[in-house]
């Protein structure tokens, strides 16, 4: 192109020989249209998009198509939000004092109302702790935003939500994945998640709930990340937006540890039913003063760049986290322990499958003993042949960096989800193999 | 840092000396707590903010303060948005249909809506053509984002609105400003203009009708502009949320070129009096296809970071688009225009003051002959001052880039607009200086 823009811009009269010493300086413009997509939004991709873009999801055209794969507890319709959300919205409306710019950070009284609810007498809360944003999504972009330099790393849970990596890849920041335990209820591996850490490594995310994994941890595991975290002077951002959609509510991360400084990124989306309305909130715990105001001004410096959240949203906040029946909450709750309970005993019993029970959050992990189904190379492969046979879409977990897994949300009515278990079992069956005899092949 | 957690990590029994030519590798961990905010985060500066936060703002208590600063249409409440905007939220709501997540570039009825209000015959759009984003601000961003790579550069309008530089430099892009010219209502220096562009100028940003300026250009002014952009082949981003608040509608840019690719960015916010909402769009025009699918593409990668706009808002876009009574519009256009005649006429015959008639948007620049107010410093010093005496509060476009004028905002009830014309003219004739002799002075 350098060369090109050269040989045009040189006089007619020149025409022929090209080069010598010194040619004359290229004209430092374009001579041609030539618009390229920037390095960071070629660096934004979203590993759910390019794996469920490039599956073959064409249902079997005899049963009606169950997808258990979106994480919008509203697709259904079985679990509307409750009606006095609905008011405070309308009450909003007709008041017309939200209509004109909040402040970037929003407004001082929705972040009073944020730090009241959110408030423990452990980890106490005022308005300038809080800061809305258009989702949880800006919360944890504004937070990795913040904590970040191209260059440094973070770590990140391997399952996990993609969103994290999909943000850092486009910031130049790099992904170290630390392990989960299936089989410890996916608690971290803590000896793993030690031994990524180095001097770049300038936040430790922590997802709990866990989305993908439907996991709580306990108390004496949170205790346990907050001490690696204080040995290795490593930030937490914690991703607690499925934070209370648990049977039993335990403690959060910041709760427990006055030295760690946290980020708590949450929002109205999964409890409260409206992840469309692009609610969320940065709540920032730092008692040990290791952020200090520098950190507070960055994001609000950050927060500047296109503002947040919706004012109505902002003005109706108070009412809808004050004025919501517990029982909306709980009814939520009850529903989908049901569906794990029956998911996990109807597929515990399936051949090849090891679902993991979980304790909160909207979703429930299944193992695919991927020895056993010779006929797919693998959780992407399965899930395809899942949709074209049986009509059923669950996300296969390499969309959370985690192979041979899938992913099942738990939202869905109970008879369909009865039917979703009846119909994965039916193509268990069909394709599983039993055990070969390998030993006695191998001596033949 | 190193030294020291070198120092840290030795073992205690070879406390002592330290050094020698091959010294344990230091643990590349940290050892105590040191949070600092990213580059980026301090890199995102708001010269409004920078400027504001650093004036001495106290009124003069006698008199009630009369704030002209903040370009927001909705705080004073003479300018309500229309009661179907309002209805057409609650219906949204009380549909239910509004909660879950939207596609990120935004539900596809409402993408079509925008494109059906804002197609033109020269320059027809259709869904797939518009990106739903969260408020204008997010348009731009996007926007930026897409077209620019660290080290390129934009063309930003002089004097202009502060959020492209605080994005652009944010990111590493530099910024070079291009100059307006008063003197002929606010016109693009051409000549200037194209002195900037390199092979690094990957977009020009024309603001039309412009904010500060309140200046709309002529159809040949635009296409004068196209020509230039055209010849360098440079994308153009426009700026068009002032887009249609102009007592005679002109062309808009994209509508006068099918070569030159255009990102128009635009919104609810003015033009409703609802900036709050967060509701903005991109409009794609590319009907030379030197875009291509690579920049729509980019578009939607960025868009799913944080995804879009509140989904209540979507829902309500076509009825508020559509069912919006044209009478609405036209009379803010005529509470502005009313008000802009008041202004410039009450303030063209204060001394010193030199304001220039705008045609559309809602704002007034006023020029400050400096030489006759030698008590003040700039404008700053002057805006300042006319807080204090007069508690009138004035942007200085030093904000802008621009010093040595003010911005004045035209939203205002029609009373408040004469009582502050009112004080600014007291407050000039008692500062103003009439030309001293300096020629004979130096004679002397």
């Amino acid at each position: 192109m350098d060369n090109q823009a050269y040989l045009k811009s040189k006089p007619l009269t020149l025409s022929g020989k090209v080069g010598g010493p010194f040619p004359a300086k290229p004209r430092s413009r374009r001579q041609r249209w030539e618009v390229k997509p920037s390095e960071m939004s070629r660096n934004t991709l979203n590993p759910i998009r390019a794996i469920v873009d490039g599956m073959k999801l064409i249902p079997n055209p005899a049963k009606p198509m169950i997808s258990l794969s979106i994480g919008d507890p509203t697709v259904f319709g079985n679990l509307p939000t409750d009606a006095a959300v609905l008011q405070a919205m309308k009450d909003a409306i007709d008041s017309q004092r939200f209509n004109g710019y909040a402040p970037s950070v929003g407004y001082l009284r929705s972040r009073q109302a944020v730090a009241n609810f959110c408030s423990r007498p452990e980890a106490p809360l005022e308005a300038e702790d809080v800061i809305l944003t258009s989702g949880c999504s800006q919360a944890i972009e504004l937070s990795i935003g913040v904590l970040c330099n191209p260059g440094d790393n973070i770590l990140v849970p391997r399952p996990g939500f993609s969103l994290y990596k999909t943000l850092a890849i486009s910031m130049g920041i790099e992904v170290k994945l630390y392990d989960l335990l299936p089989e410890k209820s996916w608690e971290i591996d803590l000896q793993h998640l030690e031994s990524l850490v180095d001097e770049r490594t300038s936040c430790l995310i922590v997802t709990n709930p866990s989305n993908p994994c439907g996991s709580v941890f306990s108390r004496e595991h949170l205790q346990n990340i907050l001490t690696v975290a204080s040995k290795l002077c490593v930030p937490i951002l914690a991703d607690e937006i499925y934070s209370d959609m648990v049977s039993s509510s335990g403690p959060s991360l910041a709760s427990l540890s006055s030295e760690v400084p946290v980020l708590a990124c949450g929002g109205l989306a999964k409890r409260w039913l409206v992840p469309g309305w692009r609610m969320g909130w940065i709540l920032i715990h730092d008692r040990n003063r290791v952020f200090g105001s520098e950190i507070r001004q960055g994001l609000v410096r950050l927060s500047q760049r296109i503002l947040g959240a919706c004012t109505v949203v902002q003005g109706a906040l108070e009412s809808i986290l004050n004025d919501t029946p517990p029982g909306f909450y709980s009814s939520t709750i009850s529903c989908l322990q049901s569906n794990a309970e029956i998911c996990f005993s109807e597929l515990s019993a399936v051949p090849g499958l090891n679902p993991v029970m979980p304790s909160g959050a909207m979703y429930l992990m299944v193992g695919i003993e991927m020895d056993h189904f010779p006929e797919f190379q693998n959780d992407v492969d399965f899930t395809e042949r899942l949709v074209t046979e049986q009509s059923v879409f669950c996300l296969p977990a390499s969309a959370f960096e985690y192979p041979d897994f899938f992913r099942i949300v738990l939202t869905v009515p109970e008879e369909l989800m009865l039917e979703a278990c009846g119909r994965i079992r039916e193509f268990c069956r069909a394709w599983y193999r039993p055990p070969s005899c390998d030993g006695n092949d191998l001596d033949q």
